[in-house]
């Protein structure tokens, strides 16, 4: 399994394929450099005149809901529909989803006029979109992930799609299958921005082989998580220059990295 | 004085209070990363249908006036009038007041419609809300500085609210009592951003202490100050590298650090 | 002439002029940083109702068409009229222009309204500008830049304006001399901005060189490009390092280096 990861990464580099992206603008410019570290090439088109004709010709759209504007949400309709007509995969942050009650709106329009393949979220927001109680500061996740997996694992069968989520151990489930993977550092929550990141990687990710979109979001989130222990250990627990050194690291990590060190337990039918 | 100071500081990262940011995009993504350096929760929520809700929530709202959408500018209205219902403290930041008439506008309508707790701003925004001549270039103050201790005092004791001026030498007065704050580093003025960074942990400041809201100003500004005068020096004086370090040392500060390097003026009734 | 490149460079630290942007969010923070690190002064000011006015008191306007919000549109209206009417020089980077027809209608717009000193794009905008068929992906060129140097040339011309085309080989031309710029970095296209922010310098270059937009176009190029070659060398070709870096050594950098590390042919009447 961890072969068709290294795979999939590799992959990344040799297609480079084009990210449409619609995010917040707090971190947009650490998801455009992220997204070109791990070799794919991102694009922020986000006005409704222009979002729905450009998700066509992506290889997929990532849309995060943190500062969502009013024209990019209506962006985002626009996107979603240029996005199915065109088969594109859909990759869905649902940022701060149970704590601000706008987000869930947006979700429901987002659903009702695409096709979604994977929701991407951290514990809190996962939990709440599976109907689960989450802990929540703001727009941190601060839950420990009880029950995490039963959610990923229930959300993704009841809507056929992928749904990873973020933690202290992140899980990714099509349903049926599950991956628990268990890199990572605890400095990415001293940055702003890691989960909109690992977001940008993942849908670069499943543009490079969307043929399995659940294999390929674990291969992000492996990818990013091996770059986050990387830049943690030589920058010695400093935020500012960790968040430098994950671009670093992500850059210049390749598929045979993933082969070393990733640590992953694989459930389900494979 | 320090001693309370240092307390407050390490209180931040004890409490971890949620600082509901309205801010330009040109920096909003250093505000975030700063607040989590100093151990605080930032929270950019600012669609005029989200932003009065989460004010209520929130430890602090920060409102920074420099690239103001129309839509941040409704969301502000909410934001400060669900402050003011649950006593959550406001600081402004009146980026350019001096410069573009609509931001004078945009704060009467603020101060109409919420309770503000404290105006932070570089010496020429302050001046110019005190009615003074200032020099400014853009949105930079090149302001010397003289008269600005008397004007902080006047505009803090006429409005019953903190006032914080940054400049060579940083003042902060609730009107009767004034602390001058002499560390820092003229590096500063070589990023952009580093008022709207000292906005965003003075907000992070008041909110863990929001019973004397003068001397969480004076310790938020104390400890950006001290972790730049570190950056500076470890950064060799280079803008790039300066700001990155600025976090790891913002990151690193603790209470102990401020009581063994700040440089204070303390004035008036103590 | 290499040595009046020199001259103007120095003359930026010197003059500190007021680049008034208007840009696009994913790379605003950069631009401003870069600007900074050259010696000017940035301000982004882009409401309807404070663009005109403010662009009437800059040294140079520059707009970039990244993420082109309709307020920014407005905006930018207004500040070509205010531009135009106080003789402020106008710097357009058309971003994507090539792909996202919506871009080509607000050129229109700015063009009919205002009165344009200089386009600085990619090669693919440039060629897409000119007429000719270009090779692009996404936000990005990925042109070889065959027949590049006469796009410019003959799209200069026309216009009466000065065209910098920026790719393996950079080329700028007023219609009539054309200079070949060929410092730089292959880096510069595994981090995002890197146009951007040397749109933001050669906007600072012709604020402090108005009488000759064609050289103080290429001066901003060329100090871009040798800071690129530096921070690309001790960075051990890292994406996160080297955006860091390009700060540090654009701050740094003098005429005299400039004279020392320029690789430029110069060509047509001079």
């Amino acid at each position: 399994m961890i072969e068709n990861c290294a795979r999939i990464w590799d992959e990344v580099r040799v297609k480079t394929p084009l990210v449409h992206c619609i995010t917040n603008y707090v971190t947009v410019n650490d998801v455009a450099n992220i997204i070109l570290a791990g070799g794919a090439s991102p694009a922020m088109v986000e006005h409704p005149s222009e979002a729905g004709d450009f998700a066509r010709i992506a290889g997929a759209l990532y849309l995060n809901l943190g500062t969502l504007t009013g024209e990019q949400e209506k962006a985002m309709l626009e996107a979603v529909k240029g996005a199915a007509a065109a088969d594109v995969p859909l990759v869905i942050d649902p940022v701060a989803c149970g704590v601000i009650p706008r987000k869930i709106t947006v979700i429901e329009k987002l659903l009702a006029g695409g096709k979604l393949t994977c929701f991407k979220g951290n514990s809190a927001e996962i939990k709440s979109l599976a109907g689960l109680k989450a802990q929540a500061r703001g727009v941190d996740s601060v839950d420990q992930g009880e029950g995490l997996e039963e959610a990923c694992r229930s959300l993704a069968e009841s809507k056929n799609i992928v749904v990873a989520a973020t933690g202290p151990e992140d899980v990714v489930s099509d349903g049926k299958r599950v991956a628990i993977l268990k890199n990572g550092t605890s400095l990415f929550s001293s940055i702003t921005g890691a989960g909109c990141m690992v977001g940008g990687v993942v849908a670069a990710c499943i543009a490079a082989a969307p043929q399995d979109p659940w294999l390929a979001a674990a291969t992000g989130i492996i990818a990013f998580n091996i770059a986050g222990e990387r830049a943690a250990w030589l920058s010695g627990d400093k935020p500012g220059s960790f968040r430098n050194m994950l671009f670093d690291h992500l850059y210049k990590l390749c598929g045979q990295d993933i082969l070393k060190e990733a640590r992953v337990e694989w459930k389900g039918q494979q």
